[in-house]
Protein backbone atom coordinates (compact mmCIF):
# COMPACT_ATOMS: atom_id res chain seq x y z
CA UNK A 1 0.00 0.00 0.00
CA UNK A 2 1.28 3.08 -0.85
CA UNK A 3 -0.49 6.86 0.99
CA UNK A 4 -2.11 8.60 -1.93
CA UNK A 5 -2.39 12.55 -1.61
CA UNK A 6 -5.48 14.11 -4.03
CA UNK A 7 -5.25 17.75 -4.91
CA UNK A 8 -8.87 18.54 -5.87
CA UNK A 9 -9.71 21.78 -7.79
CA UNK A 10 -12.93 22.81 -6.13
CA UNK A 11 -14.21 25.99 -8.19
CA UNK A 12 -14.90 29.35 -6.01
CA UNK A 13 -16.56 27.52 -3.06
CA UNK A 14 -20.08 26.90 -3.96
CA UNK A 15 -21.01 22.93 -4.18
CA UNK A 16 -22.24 23.85 -7.80
CA UNK A 17 -18.86 24.45 -9.22
CA UNK A 18 -17.47 20.65 -8.27
CA UNK A 19 -17.12 18.58 -10.69
CA UNK A 20 -18.42 14.46 -10.52
CA UNK A 21 -14.26 13.93 -10.80
CA UNK A 22 -13.93 16.22 -7.56
CA UNK A 23 -16.57 14.75 -5.61
CA UNK A 24 -15.34 11.39 -6.39
CA UNK A 25 -11.58 12.03 -5.35
CA UNK A 26 -13.08 14.03 -2.45
CA UNK A 27 -15.50 10.84 -1.19
CA UNK A 28 -11.76 8.95 -1.36
CA UNK A 29 -10.17 11.07 1.22
CA UNK A 30 -9.50 10.28 4.50
CA UNK A 31 -7.71 13.78 6.27
CA UNK A 32 -7.92 16.61 4.58
CA UNK A 33 -4.84 19.18 5.23
CA UNK A 34 -5.79 22.35 5.30
CA UNK A 35 -3.36 25.77 5.84
CA UNK A 36 -4.76 28.15 9.17
CA UNK A 37 -4.37 31.65 8.13
CA UNK A 38 -5.61 32.65 11.53
CA UNK A 39 -9.06 34.15 11.97
CA UNK A 40 -8.93 36.28 9.21
CA UNK A 41 -9.44 33.30 6.51
CA UNK A 42 -11.84 31.28 8.91
CA UNK A 43 -14.17 31.93 6.80
CA UNK A 44 -12.43 30.23 3.69
CA UNK A 45 -11.78 27.30 6.40
CA UNK A 46 -15.36 27.06 7.44
CA UNK A 47 -16.63 27.02 3.35
CA UNK A 48 -14.59 24.30 2.88
CA UNK A 49 -15.93 22.05 5.93
CA UNK A 50 -19.36 23.23 4.18
CA UNK A 51 -18.22 21.89 1.16
CA UNK A 52 -17.31 17.92 2.70
CA UNK A 53 -20.09 18.18 4.83
CA UNK A 54 -22.22 18.08 1.62
CA UNK A 55 -20.53 16.48 -0.73
CA UNK A 56 -18.82 13.72 1.23
CA UNK A 57 -20.96 10.62 1.47
CA UNK A 58 -19.07 8.90 4.20
CA UNK A 59 -18.17 10.08 7.84
CA UNK A 60 -14.49 8.64 8.46
CA UNK A 61 -13.34 12.37 7.17
CA UNK A 62 -11.39 14.82 8.93
CA UNK A 63 -10.37 18.15 8.13
CA UNK A 64 -6.97 18.41 9.98
CA UNK A 65 -6.00 22.37 10.17
CA UNK A 66 -1.86 23.11 9.88
CA UNK A 67 -0.67 26.32 11.29
CA UNK A 68 0.76 28.37 8.63
CA UNK A 69 4.72 29.60 8.97
CA UNK A 70 5.16 33.05 8.98
CA UNK A 71 5.17 34.79 5.79
CA UNK A 72 7.24 38.53 5.54
CA UNK A 73 5.30 41.38 3.63
CA UNK A 74 5.82 40.98 0.49
CA UNK A 75 5.69 44.64 -0.62
CA UNK A 76 9.14 46.23 -1.43
CA UNK A 77 10.80 43.07 -2.18
CA UNK A 78 11.93 42.83 -6.28
CA UNK A 79 11.17 39.33 -8.33
CA UNK A 80 14.21 37.39 -7.14
CA UNK A 81 13.61 38.22 -3.42
CA UNK A 82 9.94 37.39 -3.85
CA UNK A 83 10.48 33.75 -5.09
CA UNK A 84 12.77 33.70 -2.41
CA UNK A 85 10.56 34.30 -0.25
CA UNK A 86 7.86 31.98 -1.80
CA UNK A 87 10.22 28.92 -1.51
CA UNK A 88 11.65 29.54 2.25
CA UNK A 89 7.83 29.52 3.16
CA UNK A 90 6.91 26.54 1.17
CA UNK A 91 9.46 24.44 2.71
CA UNK A 92 8.39 25.04 5.72
CA UNK A 93 4.88 24.38 5.27
CA UNK A 94 5.83 20.78 3.14
CA UNK A 95 7.86 19.82 6.73
CA UNK A 96 5.13 19.95 8.94
CA UNK A 97 2.59 18.16 6.06
CA UNK A 98 4.82 15.72 5.52
CA UNK A 99 5.24 15.17 9.37
CA UNK A 100 1.81 15.05 9.65
CA UNK A 101 1.53 12.28 6.54
CA UNK A 102 4.37 10.19 7.65
CA UNK A 103 2.05 9.72 10.71
CA UNK A 104 -1.34 7.91 8.97
CA UNK A 105 -1.76 4.73 8.10
CA UNK A 106 -0.43 3.13 5.02
CA UNK A 107 -3.19 2.83 3.07
CA UNK A 108 -4.58 6.64 3.75
CA UNK A 109 -5.80 9.04 0.64
CA UNK A 110 -5.24 12.63 1.91
CA UNK A 111 -6.79 15.41 0.28
CA UNK A 112 -5.66 19.00 -0.58
CA UNK A 113 -8.77 21.37 -1.73
CA UNK A 114 -7.77 24.20 -3.65
CA UNK A 115 -9.71 27.26 -4.46
CA UNK A 116 -10.06 27.46 -8.15
CA UNK A 117 -8.03 25.10 -10.18
CA UNK A 118 -4.63 24.04 -9.13
CA UNK A 119 -3.10 24.79 -12.40
CA UNK A 120 -3.13 28.81 -12.01
CA UNK A 121 -1.30 30.58 -9.51
CA UNK A 122 -1.40 27.93 -6.60
CA UNK A 123 1.53 26.16 -4.75
CA UNK A 124 -0.12 23.28 -3.73
CA UNK A 125 1.27 20.95 -6.57
CA UNK A 126 4.69 22.27 -5.98
CA UNK A 127 4.63 21.50 -2.27
CA UNK A 128 3.06 18.19 -3.32
CA UNK A 129 6.23 17.65 -5.38
CA UNK A 130 8.17 18.71 -2.50
CA UNK A 131 6.37 16.25 0.12
CA UNK A 132 6.57 13.46 -2.59
CA UNK A 133 10.13 13.78 -2.83
CA UNK A 134 10.53 13.22 0.65
CA UNK A 135 8.00 9.85 1.41
CA UNK A 136 6.43 7.67 -0.89
CA UNK A 137 3.07 8.86 -2.38
CA UNK A 138 1.09 8.44 -4.93
CA UNK A 139 -0.40 11.63 -6.60
CA UNK A 140 -3.39 12.44 -8.79
CA UNK A 141 -4.77 15.86 -9.54
CA UNK A 142 -8.40 16.93 -10.63
CA UNK A 143 -8.77 20.44 -12.61
CA UNK A 144 -11.35 22.41 -11.19
CA UNK A 145 -12.80 25.71 -12.29
CA UNK A 146 -10.78 29.01 -12.00
CA UNK A 147 -12.23 32.30 -11.32
CA UNK A 148 -10.98 32.92 -14.77
CA UNK A 149 -13.66 30.76 -16.30
CA UNK A 150 -16.02 32.02 -13.75
CA UNK A 151 -15.36 36.07 -14.71
CA UNK A 152 -15.93 34.86 -18.19
CA UNK A 153 -19.00 32.77 -17.85
CA UNK A 154 -20.83 35.72 -15.62
CA UNK A 155 -19.43 38.20 -18.19
CA UNK A 156 -20.90 36.35 -20.85
CA UNK A 157 -17.57 36.85 -22.76
CA UNK A 158 -14.93 34.61 -24.74
CA UNK A 159 -11.75 35.72 -22.99
CA UNK A 160 -10.16 35.81 -26.56
CA UNK A 161 -10.76 37.89 -29.47
CA UNK A 162 -11.02 35.35 -32.89
CA UNK A 163 -7.84 33.80 -33.37
CA UNK A 164 -6.20 36.07 -30.94
CA UNK A 165 -3.94 35.14 -27.77
CA UNK A 166 -5.20 34.94 -23.75
CA UNK A 167 -1.93 36.39 -21.48
CA UNK A 168 -3.06 35.91 -17.93
CA UNK A 169 -0.76 37.39 -15.43
CA UNK A 170 -0.33 38.93 -11.91
CA UNK A 171 -1.08 42.68 -10.86
CA UNK A 172 2.83 43.20 -10.34
CA UNK A 173 3.41 42.48 -13.74
CA UNK A 174 0.74 43.85 -15.87
CA UNK A 175 2.23 47.58 -16.50
CA UNK A 176 5.73 45.81 -18.02
CA UNK A 177 3.99 43.36 -19.63
CA UNK A 178 0.92 45.14 -21.36
CA UNK A 179 1.45 45.85 -25.16
CA UNK A 180 -0.88 46.95 -27.26
CA UNK A 181 -0.40 43.90 -29.12
CA UNK A 182 -0.59 41.32 -26.57
CA UNK A 183 -4.40 40.06 -26.92
CA UNK A 184 -6.76 39.66 -23.89
CA UNK A 185 -4.59 40.06 -20.64
CA UNK A 186 -6.20 38.31 -17.35
CA UNK A 187 -4.83 39.59 -13.87
CA UNK A 188 -4.54 37.40 -11.11
CA UNK A 189 -3.26 37.91 -7.56
CA UNK A 190 -3.73 41.93 -8.54
CA UNK A 191 -4.17 43.28 -4.54
CA UNK A 192 -4.24 46.83 -5.61
CA UNK A 193 -5.86 47.17 -8.93
CA UNK A 194 -2.41 47.33 -11.07
CA UNK A 195 -4.84 48.49 -14.37
CA UNK A 196 -4.67 52.08 -12.53
CA UNK A 197 -1.85 52.21 -14.76
CA UNK A 198 -3.06 51.20 -17.71
CA UNK A 199 -5.87 54.15 -18.23
CA UNK A 200 -3.44 56.82 -19.78
CA UNK A 201 -1.38 54.29 -21.69
CA UNK A 202 -5.06 52.51 -23.06
CA UNK A 203 -8.21 54.61 -22.25
CA UNK A 204 -10.28 52.86 -24.75
CA UNK A 205 -9.57 49.07 -23.44
CA UNK A 206 -11.89 47.34 -22.26
CA UNK A 207 -12.48 46.16 -18.73
CA UNK A 208 -14.68 42.86 -17.50
CA UNK A 209 -14.14 43.10 -13.97
CA UNK A 210 -15.54 41.09 -10.90
CA UNK A 211 -15.30 40.84 -7.14
CA UNK A 212 -16.08 37.35 -5.66
CA UNK A 213 -17.08 35.96 -8.78
CA UNK A 214 -19.36 32.54 -8.33
CA UNK A 215 -20.14 33.34 -4.64
CA UNK A 216 -23.34 35.51 -3.51
CA UNK A 217 -21.11 38.89 -2.91
CA UNK A 218 -20.52 38.92 -6.55
CA UNK A 219 -20.13 42.09 -7.91
CA UNK A 220 -19.03 42.71 -11.94
CA UNK A 221 -18.45 45.70 -13.91
CA UNK A 222 -17.53 45.75 -17.78
CA UNK A 223 -16.56 48.76 -19.91
CA UNK A 224 -14.51 51.31 -21.01
CA UNK A 225 -11.57 51.09 -18.97
CA UNK A 226 -11.40 55.04 -18.35
CA UNK A 227 -14.84 55.56 -18.00
CA UNK A 228 -15.28 52.51 -15.50
CA UNK A 229 -11.98 52.87 -13.44
CA UNK A 230 -13.57 55.28 -10.63
CA UNK A 231 -16.64 52.73 -10.14
CA UNK A 232 -14.65 49.81 -9.99
CA UNK A 233 -12.10 51.58 -7.03
CA UNK A 234 -15.67 52.52 -4.94
CA UNK A 235 -16.66 49.10 -5.44
CA UNK A 236 -13.92 46.77 -4.40
CA UNK A 237 -13.92 49.31 -1.85
CA UNK A 238 -17.18 48.98 -0.27
CA UNK A 239 -17.03 44.70 -0.28
CA UNK A 240 -13.59 45.04 1.45
CA UNK A 241 -15.28 46.98 4.20
CA UNK A 242 -18.37 44.56 3.94
CA UNK A 243 -16.35 41.33 4.10
CA UNK A 244 -13.28 42.18 6.02
CA UNK A 245 -11.18 41.04 2.39
CA UNK A 246 -12.07 41.02 -1.46
CA UNK A 247 -10.98 38.59 -3.85
CA UNK A 248 -11.05 40.00 -7.48
CA UNK A 249 -9.88 39.60 -10.92
CA UNK A 250 -10.40 41.13 -14.77
CA UNK A 251 -9.85 40.88 -17.70
CA UNK A 252 -8.22 43.99 -20.35
CA UNK A 253 -8.88 44.15 -24.09
CA UNK A 254 -8.20 45.87 -26.83
CA UNK A 255 -12.04 45.90 -27.55
CA UNK A 256 -15.03 44.54 -26.33
CA UNK A 257 -14.95 40.34 -25.91
CA UNK A 258 -17.87 38.50 -28.13
CA UNK A 259 -20.64 40.45 -29.99
CA UNK B 1 -41.87 34.60 -20.78
CA UNK B 2 -38.61 35.35 -22.73
CA UNK B 3 -36.94 32.02 -24.38
CA UNK B 4 -33.60 31.48 -22.75
CA UNK B 5 -30.35 30.20 -23.95
CA UNK B 6 -27.83 27.82 -22.00
CA UNK B 7 -24.37 28.08 -23.14
CA UNK B 8 -23.15 25.13 -20.89
CA UNK B 9 -19.27 23.84 -20.47
CA UNK B 10 -18.82 20.11 -20.60
CA UNK B 11 -15.63 19.44 -19.99
CA UNK B 12 -13.62 16.49 -22.14
CA UNK B 13 -16.51 14.47 -22.77
CA UNK B 14 -16.95 13.02 -19.68
CA UNK B 15 -20.02 13.26 -17.85
CA UNK B 16 -17.58 13.35 -14.41
CA UNK B 17 -15.70 16.66 -16.04
CA UNK B 18 -19.14 18.30 -15.71
CA UNK B 19 -19.72 20.09 -12.90
CA UNK B 20 -23.05 20.46 -10.93
CA UNK B 21 -24.29 23.52 -12.28
CA UNK B 22 -23.74 22.49 -15.76
CA UNK B 23 -26.21 19.61 -14.80
CA UNK B 24 -28.37 22.12 -13.68
CA UNK B 25 -28.31 24.02 -16.43
CA UNK B 26 -28.52 20.99 -19.06
CA UNK B 27 -31.95 19.52 -16.87
CA UNK B 28 -33.65 22.98 -17.90
CA UNK B 29 -32.54 22.45 -21.56
CA UNK B 30 -35.84 21.63 -24.14
CA UNK B 31 -34.15 21.34 -27.26
CA UNK B 32 -30.08 21.45 -27.62
CA UNK B 33 -29.19 22.50 -30.65
CA UNK B 34 -25.85 20.71 -32.78
CA UNK B 35 -24.25 21.74 -35.46
CA UNK B 36 -23.54 18.76 -37.79
CA UNK B 37 -20.50 18.66 -39.28
CA UNK B 38 -20.42 15.24 -41.12
CA UNK B 39 -19.92 11.86 -41.03
CA UNK B 40 -16.37 12.31 -39.48
CA UNK B 41 -17.10 14.40 -36.16
CA UNK B 42 -20.39 11.94 -35.53
CA UNK B 43 -19.00 10.47 -32.71
CA UNK B 44 -18.88 13.97 -30.99
CA UNK B 45 -22.52 13.78 -31.51
CA UNK B 46 -23.14 10.52 -30.08
CA UNK B 47 -20.90 11.20 -27.46
CA UNK B 48 -23.01 14.79 -26.81
CA UNK B 49 -26.11 12.47 -26.68
CA UNK B 50 -25.00 9.92 -24.19
CA UNK B 51 -23.99 12.80 -21.83
CA UNK B 52 -27.60 14.22 -21.85
CA UNK B 53 -28.90 10.68 -21.40
CA UNK B 54 -26.60 9.86 -18.43
CA UNK B 55 -27.11 14.05 -16.72
CA UNK B 56 -30.53 15.01 -18.11
CA UNK B 57 -33.48 13.61 -15.21
CA UNK B 58 -36.37 14.22 -17.14
CA UNK B 59 -37.42 13.10 -20.75
CA UNK B 60 -38.56 15.97 -22.60
CA UNK B 61 -35.29 16.86 -24.31
CA UNK B 62 -34.45 16.69 -27.83
CA UNK B 63 -31.11 16.93 -29.47
CA UNK B 64 -31.73 19.07 -33.12
CA UNK B 65 -28.79 18.93 -35.38
CA UNK B 66 -28.42 21.73 -37.48
CA UNK B 67 -26.39 21.05 -41.15
CA UNK B 68 -23.26 22.95 -40.80
CA UNK B 69 -22.62 25.64 -43.67
CA UNK B 70 -20.15 24.97 -45.82
CA UNK B 71 -16.51 26.66 -44.63
CA UNK B 72 -13.56 27.06 -47.28
CA UNK B 73 -9.98 26.07 -46.29
CA UNK B 74 -7.89 28.27 -43.90
CA UNK B 75 -4.44 27.44 -45.18
CA UNK B 76 -2.71 29.81 -47.27
CA UNK B 77 -5.48 32.72 -45.26
CA UNK B 78 -3.70 35.95 -43.91
CA UNK B 79 -5.13 36.55 -40.46
CA UNK B 80 -7.76 39.33 -41.84
CA UNK B 81 -8.79 37.02 -44.82
CA UNK B 82 -9.51 34.15 -41.69
CA UNK B 83 -11.69 36.66 -39.64
CA UNK B 84 -13.42 37.74 -42.47
CA UNK B 85 -13.66 33.91 -43.30
CA UNK B 86 -15.17 32.86 -39.95
CA UNK B 87 -17.41 35.92 -39.33
CA UNK B 88 -18.98 34.55 -42.62
CA UNK B 89 -19.50 31.33 -41.77
CA UNK B 90 -20.80 32.38 -38.30
CA UNK B 91 -23.04 34.47 -40.11
CA UNK B 92 -24.72 31.78 -42.24
CA UNK B 93 -25.02 29.39 -38.67
CA UNK B 94 -26.61 31.87 -36.96
CA UNK B 95 -29.54 32.70 -39.72
CA UNK B 96 -30.30 28.93 -38.73
CA UNK B 97 -30.30 29.07 -35.26
CA UNK B 98 -32.55 31.91 -35.31
CA UNK B 99 -34.85 29.93 -37.52
CA UNK B 100 -35.25 27.35 -35.24
CA UNK B 101 -35.24 29.13 -31.95
CA UNK B 102 -38.26 31.83 -33.44
CA UNK B 103 -40.01 28.48 -33.99
CA UNK B 104 -39.92 26.88 -30.35
CA UNK B 105 -42.70 27.86 -27.71
CA UNK B 106 -41.90 31.51 -25.74
CA UNK B 107 -41.35 29.67 -22.49
CA UNK B 108 -38.52 27.01 -24.36
CA UNK B 109 -35.17 26.69 -22.77
CA UNK B 110 -32.53 26.30 -25.86
CA UNK B 111 -28.96 24.23 -24.85
CA UNK B 112 -25.77 24.98 -26.47
CA UNK B 113 -23.12 22.60 -25.28
CA UNK B 114 -19.46 23.17 -25.52
CA UNK B 115 -16.89 20.89 -25.47
CA UNK B 116 -14.37 22.48 -22.80
CA UNK B 117 -14.80 26.05 -21.66
CA UNK B 118 -17.23 28.35 -23.56
CA UNK B 119 -13.95 31.08 -22.54
CA UNK B 120 -11.47 29.79 -24.58
CA UNK B 121 -11.31 29.16 -28.45
CA UNK B 122 -14.75 28.62 -28.50
CA UNK B 123 -17.19 30.47 -31.14
CA UNK B 124 -20.14 29.76 -29.34
CA UNK B 125 -20.76 33.53 -27.18
CA UNK B 126 -20.52 34.76 -30.00
CA UNK B 127 -23.20 32.96 -32.06
CA UNK B 128 -25.50 33.71 -29.48
CA UNK B 129 -24.71 37.20 -29.10
CA UNK B 130 -25.60 37.94 -32.77
CA UNK B 131 -29.11 35.39 -32.16
CA UNK B 132 -29.73 37.54 -29.49
CA UNK B 133 -29.18 40.75 -31.64
CA UNK B 134 -31.78 39.05 -33.49
CA UNK B 135 -34.66 37.56 -31.30
CA UNK B 136 -35.52 38.27 -27.64
CA UNK B 137 -34.12 35.34 -25.65
CA UNK B 138 -31.91 35.25 -21.98
CA UNK B 139 -28.79 34.08 -22.31
CA UNK B 140 -26.55 32.21 -19.37
CA UNK B 141 -23.02 30.89 -19.86
CA UNK B 142 -22.18 28.25 -17.67
CA UNK B 143 -18.10 27.82 -17.57
CA UNK B 144 -16.63 23.93 -17.68
CA UNK B 145 -13.32 22.55 -17.88
CA UNK B 146 -11.15 23.32 -20.77
CA UNK B 147 -8.55 21.25 -22.11
CA UNK B 148 -5.59 23.49 -20.86
CA UNK B 149 -6.94 22.66 -17.28
CA UNK B 150 -7.26 18.77 -17.89
CA UNK B 151 -4.01 18.78 -19.89
CA UNK B 152 -2.17 20.35 -16.41
CA UNK B 153 -4.16 18.03 -13.62
CA UNK B 154 -3.07 14.50 -15.77
CA UNK B 155 0.73 15.84 -16.23
CA UNK B 156 0.56 17.03 -11.95
CA UNK B 157 2.00 20.22 -13.05
CA UNK B 158 1.01 24.27 -12.53
CA UNK B 159 0.91 25.52 -15.42
CA UNK B 160 2.66 29.01 -14.30
CA UNK B 161 6.21 28.92 -12.68
CA UNK B 162 6.11 31.13 -9.68
CA UNK B 163 4.78 34.47 -10.04
CA UNK B 164 5.28 34.28 -13.84
CA UNK B 165 2.79 34.55 -16.90
CA UNK B 166 0.65 32.29 -18.97
CA UNK B 167 -0.06 33.21 -22.44
CA UNK B 168 -2.53 31.08 -24.09
CA UNK B 169 -2.70 31.35 -28.11
CA UNK B 170 -2.92 29.24 -31.39
CA UNK B 171 -0.68 27.09 -33.74
CA UNK B 172 -1.02 29.75 -36.42
CA UNK B 173 0.65 32.37 -33.74
CA UNK B 174 3.46 30.28 -31.82
CA UNK B 175 6.44 31.19 -33.77
CA UNK B 176 5.47 34.87 -33.89
CA UNK B 177 4.73 35.52 -30.50
CA UNK B 178 7.45 33.05 -28.70
CA UNK B 179 10.29 34.78 -27.03
CA UNK B 180 12.50 33.56 -24.26
CA UNK B 181 10.67 36.03 -21.67
CA UNK B 182 7.33 35.01 -22.44
CA UNK B 183 6.76 32.06 -19.81
CA UNK B 184 4.63 29.74 -20.25
CA UNK B 185 3.12 29.24 -23.48
CA UNK B 186 -0.40 27.08 -24.23
CA UNK B 187 -0.76 26.14 -27.40
CA UNK B 188 -4.74 25.06 -28.78
CA UNK B 189 -5.56 24.66 -32.34
CA UNK B 190 -2.86 23.44 -33.98
CA UNK B 191 -3.58 20.99 -36.13
CA UNK B 192 0.57 20.76 -37.25
CA UNK B 193 2.50 20.76 -34.13
CA UNK B 194 3.35 24.09 -34.54
CA UNK B 195 6.18 24.25 -31.70
CA UNK B 196 8.43 21.69 -34.27
CA UNK B 197 9.56 25.50 -35.14
CA UNK B 198 10.93 26.26 -31.77
CA UNK B 199 13.37 23.00 -31.76
CA UNK B 200 15.99 25.11 -33.10
CA UNK B 201 15.09 28.26 -31.25
CA UNK B 202 14.70 26.54 -27.37
CA UNK B 203 15.37 22.96 -27.65
CA UNK B 204 15.77 23.40 -24.28
CA UNK B 205 12.20 24.62 -23.39
CA UNK B 206 10.08 21.91 -22.28
CA UNK B 207 6.98 20.48 -23.26
CA UNK B 208 3.67 18.79 -21.95
CA UNK B 209 1.37 17.35 -24.42
CA UNK B 210 -1.16 15.49 -24.87
CA UNK B 211 -3.67 14.04 -26.81
CA UNK B 212 -7.83 13.37 -26.15
CA UNK B 213 -6.91 14.48 -22.66
CA UNK B 214 -9.33 13.31 -20.10
CA UNK B 215 -10.81 10.90 -22.68
CA UNK B 216 -10.10 7.00 -22.39
CA UNK B 217 -7.71 7.43 -25.24
CA UNK B 218 -5.35 10.09 -23.87
CA UNK B 219 -1.54 10.13 -24.40
CA UNK B 220 0.66 12.38 -22.54
CA UNK B 221 3.92 12.90 -23.23
CA UNK B 222 6.54 15.65 -21.30
CA UNK B 223 10.03 16.29 -21.51
CA UNK B 224 13.13 18.19 -23.10
CA UNK B 225 11.37 19.81 -26.55
CA UNK B 226 14.37 18.94 -28.91
CA UNK B 227 14.21 15.30 -27.18
CA UNK B 228 10.55 14.40 -27.25
CA UNK B 229 9.72 15.89 -30.22
CA UNK B 230 10.01 12.80 -32.38
CA UNK B 231 7.79 11.41 -30.10
CA UNK B 232 5.16 13.52 -30.16
CA UNK B 233 5.09 13.59 -34.04
CA UNK B 234 4.74 9.38 -33.71
CA UNK B 235 2.40 9.07 -31.27
CA UNK B 236 -0.13 11.67 -32.66
CA UNK B 237 0.00 10.09 -36.23
CA UNK B 238 -0.30 6.67 -33.97
CA UNK B 239 -3.74 8.65 -32.73
CA UNK B 240 -4.55 10.01 -35.68
CA UNK B 241 -4.62 6.35 -37.94
CA UNK B 242 -6.41 5.08 -35.38
CA UNK B 243 -9.19 7.58 -34.66
CA UNK B 244 -9.56 8.88 -37.73
CA UNK B 245 -8.87 12.53 -35.94
CA UNK B 246 -6.60 14.10 -33.07
CA UNK B 247 -7.47 16.75 -30.56
CA UNK B 248 -3.82 17.95 -28.99
CA UNK B 249 -3.11 20.46 -26.38
CA UNK B 250 0.46 21.52 -25.23
CA UNK B 251 2.58 23.73 -22.97
CA UNK B 252 5.83 24.45 -23.73
CA UNK B 253 8.03 26.35 -20.44
CA UNK B 254 11.39 27.48 -19.81
CA UNK B 255 11.94 24.81 -17.30
CA UNK B 256 10.12 22.12 -15.83
CA UNK B 257 7.16 22.93 -14.52
CA UNK B 258 6.49 21.99 -10.69
CA UNK B 259 9.19 20.45 -8.38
Amino acid sequence: MTRRINVIGIGLGAAEHVTGQAIAAMNEVDVFLVPDKGESKSELLDARRQLCSTLISHSRWELRTIIDPERGPDAQRDAAQYREGVAAWHSARVAQYVAQIAALPDDAVVGFLVWGDPAFYDSTIRMVDQIAAQIDVDVRVIAGLSAIQVLAAEHRIPLNAVGEPVHITTGRRLAQEWTPEIGTVVVMLDGRLACRELVNRAPDSWIYWGACVGMPQQRLIAGRLAEVIGEIERVRAEVRAELGWVMDVYAIAPAPLGR
